[in-house]
């Protein structure tokens, strides 16, 4: 079922179940929005946050585990990231995710509105019915809101020309970082870690998120359309300035000046030239190197947590991360 | 502040209270979206959900009551309510609301998808924070996802000529019924009242919720746009055939089938003519009739509710809404 996960089969097993919770969560009676959900919940996404969830949570002793509730906690990551998927393609009116269609390029933003609301619904369900009572109902309601405003962030930067790292930072710690954050630490958390260890895991968890956006930011940059399964040079159009431009940028603003000045109507071959200038001022290298950064930043606080098996697990799959041409 | 509660001065003082909680919670770093959230909070809604869910719990005995607990939870219905009314206008492409520009007209679709999701994750910790633990997290989870879906019913019956009665009190039996069932029971609930009162509060809840719709699906009507604050026989441009179109309709189907027919290329004349026919054929009459039944049976239940003084307020803010015309 899921290519990316063939060196790990019992990984692979487990994701299978979580896609089936989704799969129950969705069934509504509106046939519509439930073959959307259905279609989405398949349609190929790796399910890294639920994955990530299941290995930290494997790091601990098997006798403090209940699976059904891990597993059900999984599902609850995925869906809570496939709601603010379908609401972000909403403002990026983009026409494709994960090699498919967009929902709101099919179905228009009004269904897109209340299938995003809808799986924001199912997130808490899926919450309450699993750890009613715990404080990590609280983390999980705050991680969603900073992970909105993470998105608003983004928003309001568009077509800033004077954007910072700094701005590019905290938007993405917010958007994606935060979610990784928050399934390593919850695994780490219900898989009965120490407090220590479960901070810990929070951290490599933002690592990774960091590393993972920072690469998926310059796919944008090296992809033809075909590997990249969505539209290549988007970000740029939508005047979304992610690290490599912004790194290139700052070894040479006035190359890039009468460009990013023509905001939203810069057109398709502009775009390439752009994109191009990214190249040669380093935007690409120095935002890898950047993204190395923090991969081995995790990889070394992987090397710190409990000696098990699923740690090797962990380790390997950042690594992989590392390896992102797709 | 709110001249709806004027007779109410006990319940008006806890409302603004509600109201600073709700500004409280809708302080973000994003300044923008703070402005819209504050804005739309003393927008002059008048409060219906938080103010029934404070009269029902004060129904119950007073040394069972935390203060605190009782506002946050008045404040997370309002905000849940806030939340549907921000994404309904998107899909409704309504410019007023409260006789004042909608989020989406104002600031665009995007923000609104935005602000509406915040206010979502805002209602989610506001119950955390109030009732953690509580079997009441999972009623909210699902009273929302009922809600939502009621507003699916009616986005897909939309221009659906053949729509019946059944169908249009399904589809506001979750969109509005359903939050006034909660607002209600859950006063109730945390007043203290014994199991069978509370069920008896969420029967009222509906069913002043079913009335107050039908009410308010009446004044579209009835009411020039002045006193509707928001453009009047909206609800038939857009294809939402409403009870006094439905009843009307079922008297002389040929009457209105070439204008229902066009869909959405009725004219603003041709809609005045449907209007004209809906008070010919009784449907306004109807509809109006069919609202007291409702209305009568909350009034008969709310007589067995036990005799306080708020059973007194219950009953005369019941029989207020009967007598809308705003």
């Amino acid at each position: 079922m899921f290519d990316f996960w063939i060196d790990y089969p019992t990984i692979d097993e487990r994701l299978k179940t979580v896609c089936s919770i989704i799969e129950e969560r969705v069934t509504v009676r509106n046939k519509e929005i439930q073959d959307v959900l259905i279609d989405f919940t398949y349609s190929g996404g790796k399910m890294l946050r639920p994955a990530l969830f299941l290995l930290f949570a494997d790091l601990g002793d098997p006798h403090y585990k209940k699976t059904d509730q891990l597993t059900k906690i999984a599902a609850s990551l995925e869906i809570l990231h496939m709601a603010t998927l379908i609401h972000d393609d909403i403002i990026d009116d983009s026409p494709l995710r994960r090699g498919r269609t967009t929902v709101q390029a099919k179905y228009g933003k009004d269904i897109a509105v209340y299938t995003g609301d809808l799986l924001f619904t199912q997130f808490f369900e899926l919450l309450i019915d699993s750890m009613n009572g715990s404080p990590f109902l609280m983390t999980n309601a705050q991680a969603m809101k900073r992970l909105l405003l993470g998105e608003l962030d983004q928003m309001h930067t568009r077509y800033n020309v004077n954007e910072t790292v700094e701005e590019y930072l905290q938007s993405i710690n917010g958007k994606t970082a935060e979610l990784f954050w928050l399934a390593c630490l919850e695994g780490a958390h219900f898989g009965g870690l120490s407090e220590a260890d479960q901070q810990l895991a929070g951290e490599i968890g933002r690592d990774i998120g960091i590393a993972f956006q920072v690469f998926d930011d310059i796919l944008d940059y090296t992809s033809d359309s075909g590997t990249l399964k969505k539209p290549v040079l988007e970000d740029l159009a939508q005047g979304v300035y992610t690290l490599p431009l912004l790194f290139a940028k700052a070894q040479a603003p006035e190359a890039f000046a009468p460009y990013l000045n023509k905001k939203d109507t810069l057109s398709v071959e502009e775009a390439k030239e752009v994109a191009a200038l990214v190249h040669t001022y380093d935007g690409v290298q120095k935002a890898t190197d950047f993204a190395i950064g923090y991969t081995q930043e995790a990889l070394a606080a992987i090397d710190q947590l409990p000696d098990t098996p699923s740690r090797k697990k962990i380790r390997s799959l950042t690594e992989l991360l590392l390896q992102r041409d797709y």
